[in-house]
Parts: structure tokens; C-alpha cells; sequence
């Protein structure tokens, strides 16, 4: 975005349309693949430039608060990593991934009582590298991906970029209804539609902040099954419950039937970017096969890293406090909400990131959004996490990054826009009032 | 492999059709996308287990030598990095990359006279992401690339993968021969097809050892922009020329009409994945958007372990000691064929990792493979750097990660092993002589 407000360089080179002087024409317009029209900015990741200024509350990003890591022992280790497995550390390691990872991981998915061999392990650039391999290997445009509604935007932008049809089923308090995925599944079929795989995330939903029940669980894994569909589950935030033990994974009650994604980037630091998938023999083939096609391998510096993280440090503990820092921070945010925006409605989540927030009737949180930022404050609009852009009398508001004070404080100018835009529509029947187009005139992505 | 050899675990799951006990079907086999059908495993990366092995002397695989690098100076940098910039380290980072690093980039490139804005660069996960990133932005299934005959085979694999197809163009010592892209890129447009780009490794090629002549450059440009067809750049090896200063990259020449990848990993290290692209500004907006959709951002732990080590070290220093002893390796290379490999032809290298070896007539290099490695040797055939799978009469010798002497005892091997496939032939007519059967039993990745 900022490079279109800069002057426009001279170009050189000999291709016949190269850009006239003064305006950037992309000569290789006519060379695009299909996907790459499908191809746009998310909108979570347009509000990182706005929402990254100190004076923003930003109540957008998904980012971890990492200020509580221990960076001096860190620091240690990262060198002890480089001494003394310099050779292994900074050479090209296995498509698969790092096997002593691997055998570590199987110990963190226990907690959700997986049970797993370290072949069924692909260690992945992030789980976000994990869910494009997955729709790589799966989709053909055209296909169909079933998602709860809402759903994750980031893996909505994969399936969009492989030209997917996302296809929602609504979930309540308890997450996904397995009777609506059903009926889903089946007016699919009736209609002829090919049906890859339902995307969930289980725990501590990205946006919704619910969970599916146990009860649920295998209930889920019938429907699915019984249709020949492919369940993938989605699980960076599992291990983040504020209250209780985790809940099994749906992988632990199907091996052949899941490939569960699992992540680093929430229960220690993203900036590795090492997640994983654990999916069925033959699948896991064709997602290494994949991974190697795309980066031949993942990072041995990072994995070693991760490796001897595990090893030396009391991971169990980090997850642990990292679980107390995000339940305060829940807490003061739905206490913040109940304080200041009594009319609206809300998830408590009891683990994870978010809280998905309905806001009084006739309000839109997309048009709202520009408005929110002038008043200093961030979220995502709920249409981000709708495939058809619906969804925009919802908003995500997290509360992993902003210390509670700040989540408050948030809230509360969050909440004077909020009584604002009610004013607009007493008046005007609709909050797209007087001004809004010179408010919105730099466009949704706040550029 | 080695799962393949093992018992068969036994599977619990509900899809219906599970498994039977003692096999391994793939319950999801009708329903990978088109796509994966065209997957298969690297010639490469199959060897590597056998490349391994430290009785074997592999002239195989393009690992970097790394024990030059001063591993305790890097640890130190290492714990700096995390103690000084963890936070930053530790966190989600830009879809395009580090905006310091993507400066010190430019530095790098200014030796190959590139003349760029950060904003023009993307920061991958390795050459190769940005080599997936290039082709998925561009590639509709059926869309033809042109590339040099032989190629690089992890590019053929992306291709591939993208389901494009593959029109390769003869070389010579000098390179790419601009007359032959001439008339290939016209019969393809007369037979109506859409070439998308010109893949190129303009200098020491994977595998073939040459480069492309500074008078042929200007000359390849012209003929691709006249047919409005893109270059892509592929140049790891550009500063690890033996003799003399670097050339210019083709990308110094045109702006608007080629696709630059660069990449660390054998400048410095594999291990971070650290590599980038430079792209016309238009193209470069869709990488980042197609990044992002598949990793998020790049490790900011790895870019930053990358950003100080541009800082602080001599990383002009480090580029020189390895050009110094992959000279030296290149030597003992091309020395040890002329004494032990008379009748065999072989390019000589003024850079890079490889030489590429013409067999005596006769001679597949494909079907001799294994009998090499039973004699302790390892190489890879000729047909990986074909789309057709042509080029059983070469082999790539790789002169990266053995020292010297282990080089000569390997040529001095492989020269064992083609005197006795040339006896086959003479008193055959063929190297399909007795026991080639059984010699071949473990396959052609010598599982």
C-alpha cells in the first residue's frame, strides 16, 4: 500500500507495455493464472500498519504476548543450539522435518491424548504452511470446502487461492451442530457437489471463541465419515485453556479419518515458524512430497531451536503462565464489554485469543471500522471470516496482545464509536450517515 | 520408504474404508486433487538416504560444505540476536520480509549490479518458496514454461506440481542459445500455446556447470520480450564464481521483464531458509499476497540471524573462503575424470557445485546408479533435469560437500563401476546384462 503513494520510479526494460511515466500499468497483466484473480489482501493483515501505531489499541491482531518469555535463557540456549549443532543447525535437513522434533511433538499432542509415530508427523513452516499443503494436495477448483461459520480468515484466503467454494454450517455455544453439518452434507451430495474436507477448529474457536463439546466430538466424526469426507482439524490454541484440562483431540478418536494441524506460534513464539500436521500414512506422503515442492525443507535452525527448547526449559510451565496472562486478559475484556457496551452481545471464551461480539441492530462493523480507527482503536471486522463476505453485524475482538489496561481502555472508545454509529441510525435509519464517505475515502483497508 | 518396510500399524478411525489389516490403502485416494497424481519423489531427495551413509563418497547431493564457518562467532550472534531482538525475533513479521534485511539484500545485489528498492524484494522461505510462489501466481494447468535443457530438478518438480509443461531449450558452453529460444518460443506461439515464462539459472547451471555469456544476455531479453514472455532469474550460485568478478545479472538489464531469485544458502546457510525475489512491482504485490496465503510471513528468527550476520560479519570474507575451496574441489574433480574417466566428456565449471559428465556411449546413467552405489558412490542421473525424463547419457557430479580426496576416491570408484558396464556392453550390447535384475530389486531410489 505505501508504495502506491510514493512517485512512481522510471522503469526500463524491453517488454512492449512496460508502464507509461508516471502511472505503474503491470505489463504481465494478460500472464496471471486463474487463482491469482482470486488472490486479495486480507483484511487482518491491510490493519497490521494502522493497528501497529503505539497510540491504536489494537484489538485486531492475533499476535501472542511474548513479553513474559525468559530471553536471557533463550538467548543461551539459541547459542548452545549453534555450538554445539552448528553443522546440523544451518545445513538443509529433511523435507519431513527434524525426527527428534518430531518424537517431541507426539509428547506435546498427548496433553490432547493423540496418540501418533513419528512418521505421521510433517513438520511445516508454521500450521499455515500445513493448511495450503493440505488444500494443495486435495483441491481442484470448483471443489467444496465445509467450514464452521465463521471461520479462520487465514485459511479461507487458502482454500479462496486453490478456488475452493467454502461452503458454512452454522455453530452455537457448544461449536459445530453435527445435525446442520449433516444436512449440509447431504444437500451437498444431492447437488452433485464434490465435498474434500471440513475445515474445524475445535478449541477456543478463531473468531468465535467456542469449542466443540465432547459429547460433539465423535458425533462430528460420524457425520463426516459417513459422507467420505475428511475432517481437518485445526488446533493452534488447545493447549491454551483457561480452566480444566485440554480436551481430546478429534484425532484421538479417528487416526484415518483427521489430519490434525498443530502450531509452535501459540504456546511458545511464532517467529520460528514451525507448526506441524499428523495426518494418515499415505496422506502424509503426498504432504511431504508437497513441502518438498514448495521450500524442499523446513528451517533446521528453527527446529533445532524448538528441539532444545522442549528439552531444557519447563514448556509445560510457559504454556501454563502464557494460560494465566490470556484468562486475565479475557476477563478484563468481557468485563469491559459488560461495563460499556451493555447492548451488544458476546462469547466468553474459556481458552484462546478472541471474543466474537454481535453488535446492536443496524449497526455494520466494516463500515464502523474506519471510524473505530480515528477513535484510536482496532478490531476485525466479522466479514473477513465469512467466504461470501457476510458476517458484518459481527467483529473479533482479541485480547491476547494489549495488557488489560489497555484492553479496557480499548473497549471503552470502542464503545463511543459503538453509541456513536447508534446515533447515526436514530437519525438517519442507517449508520451510513453524513460523512462516512469522506471518513471511509482511504478505503476498507485503512491505507 | 522405510514406513513401507515396516508392519503395518493397526488403524482405528470410522471411515468406511479403513484400511484392512496387513495392507496400507489410502482411504482418501479418490479424492486428491489433479494435481498430486503429478507429484512424485525427487530422484534427489530419494538419494539422500543412501547419500548419507558415511561409507558412501556422494557426488550426489548440493549440500553446502559448511565447516569453514565460524560456528562459535555464530552462536555469540545468535544469543545477541535473541537477547537484544527477541521480541521482534520471536514474532510475527511482514508478509514480504524484514524491511532491514530486504535492504542488506540490495547490498548483496549491487555485486551482480542490480539496482532495486527494498520495496521491489520479497523474502522467501528459500528460493525454492519463491520459485512455488512465481509459479502459482503464473501457471494455469497446461501453460508451458521454457527452460534450459537440463534443469534444475526442484524446479521441474514445481512445475509440475503446477501442472504446467515443460518445453526445454538446448544450451552451450556459453549458455542459453538465443537463436533456439527464438525459434522455440515461435513454433510454440504458431502451435498456440501460452509460455508464462523463461526459466533460467544463468550462472554455473544446475547441473550443467555453465553460464550464460555476457554477450547473450541483452540478447535472451530481447527475444523474451519480443514473445512477452517473462524471465525468471534463478541465481544461488551468481557470487561463487571461481575466476574474476561477478556478472551482471540479466535482472541489471530489465526492470519490468524478469523475476530475480536469490538465496543464502549457498552463500552462507541453508539452514535458515533464507532466500528472496525481486519483481516488477505489480508482480510483486500478487508474491506477497500468495506468501502470505502460505506461510503468514517468513521466520523473523531467521531473517534477523540473517540481518546481523550481514552486519557484523565479513560475509564478503566468508563468500571468498568458499569460493577459494569450492575451486579447489572443483579441481580435484575435473582432474581425477581426466585420469580416471578418459572416454567420458564433462563440462568445467568457473563456479558454482556442479559438473556435468557426458557417460560412453551406451552407458544409462539411471540404470547404473545402483550398481554405483554398491560400490560406494552416489551421483545423480541425468534424467531428473528432464521434463521427459531424457538424459540417462549424463550424470550430475556434485563437487560442494566432499573434501578433495574423498572427491578422487569417488570418481576413482565411479570410473570402476562404468569399466564394468562398458564390458556389459561389449559383450551384450547392452548394460542390461545377467543380474541386472536383481541388482536393481530395491528401485530406482534405492529404498
Amino acid at each position: 500500500m505505501t508504495e502506491q503513494q510514493q512517485p512512481a520510479r522510471t522503469t526500463s526494460g524491453h517488454h512492449p507495455t512496460s508502464a507509461a511515466a508516471g502511472t505503474r500499468l503491470d505489463p504481465w497483466l494478460g500472464s496471471y493464472a486463474d487463482r491469482t484473480h482470486a488472490m486479495r489482501a486480507s483484511e487482518i493483515r491491510a490493519l497490521f500498519a494502522v493497528a501497529n501505531r503505539p497510540e491504536v489499541v489494537s484489538l485486531a491482531g492475533g499476535m501472542p504476548f511474548l513479553e513474559g518469555l525468559p530471553l536471557d535463557d533463550l538467548a543461551e540456549l539459541a547459542a548452545r543450539t549453534v555450538a554445539t549443532r552448528g553443522l546440523t543447525a544451518l545445513q538443509y535437513g529433511s523435507g519431513q522435518g527434524d525426527e527428534t522434533l518430531r518424537e517431541q511433538i507426539l509428547e506435546v499432542m498427548r496433553l490432547e491424548a493423540i496418540d501418533a509415530h513419528p512418521d505421521d508427523v510433517v513438520v511445516t513452516t508454521g500450521s499455515q504452511q500445513a493448511l495450503d499443503l493440505v488444500t494443495r494436495i486435495f483441491i481442484d477448483p470448483g471443489d467444496v470446502v465445509v467450514a464452521e461459520a465463521p471461520s479462520y480468515v487465514g485459511a479461507l484466503g487458502v482454500f479462496r487461492a486453490y478456488q475452493a467454494e467454502v461452503v458454512h454450517v452454522p455453530i452455537d455455544a457448544d461449536g459445530l451442530v453435527p445435525e446442520l453439518l449433516d444436512e449440509t452434507l447431504t444437500a451437498l451430495r444431492a447437488a452433485g457437489r464434490r465435498v474434500k474436507f471440513l475445515y474445524t477448529v475445535p478449541n477456543f474457536h478463531n473468531p468465535a471463541g467456542v469449542s466443540i463439546s465432547l459429547e460433539r466430538r465423535p458425533r462430528i466424526l460420524e457425520v463426516a465419515a459417513r459422507h467420505g469426507v475428511l475432517v481437518l482439524e485445526d488446533n493452534p490454541y488447545g493447549l491454551l485453556g483457561f480452566d480444566g484440562e485440554p480436551r481430546p483431540a478429534m484425532r484421538s478418536m479417528s487416526e484415518e479419518g483427521v489430519i490434525y494441524l498443530g502450531s509452535f506460534s501459540k504456546t511458545f513464539a511464532p517467529g520460528y515458524r514451525v507448526g506441524w500436521a499428523v495426518a494418515p500414512h499415505a496422506v502424509r506422503e503426498k504432504l511431504v512430497l508437497a513441502s518438498e515442492s514448495a521450500i524442499l525443507c523446513p528451517s533446521n535452525a528453527s527446529q533445532l531451536a524448538i528441539s532444545t527448547y522442549l528439552q531444557t526449559f519447563d514448556w509445560r510451565g510457559q504454556i501454563k503462565s502464557y494460560r494465566e496472562q490470556y484468562r486475565d486478559r479475557r476477563d478484563a475484556m468481557v468485563d469491559a464489554l459488560a461495563e460499556h457496551m451493555p447492548d451488544a452481545t458476546w462469547t466468553v471464551p474459556d481458552g484462546g485469543f478472541y471474543t466474537w461480539v454481535r453488535l446492536p441492530d443496524g449497526l455494520d462493523a466494516k463500515d464502523m471500522l474506519p471510524r473505530a480507527v480515528t477513535a484510536r482503536v482496532a478490531y476485525v471486522p466479522g466479514t473477513a471470516f465469512y467466504f461470501d463476505g457476510t458476517g458484518s453485524d459481527h467483529m473479533r475482538l482479541s485480547f491476547c496482545y494489549p495488557t488489560p489496561e489497555r484492553i479496557r481502555e480499548g473497549v471503552r472508545r470502542l464503545a463511543g464509536v459503538v453509541r456513536g454509529e447508534r446515533e447515526l441510525v436514530e437519525l438517519f435509519g442507517t449508520s451510513a450517515g453524513p460523512g462516512r464517505d469522506s471518513v471511509q475515502a482511504p478505503g476498507p483497508d485503512l491505507a
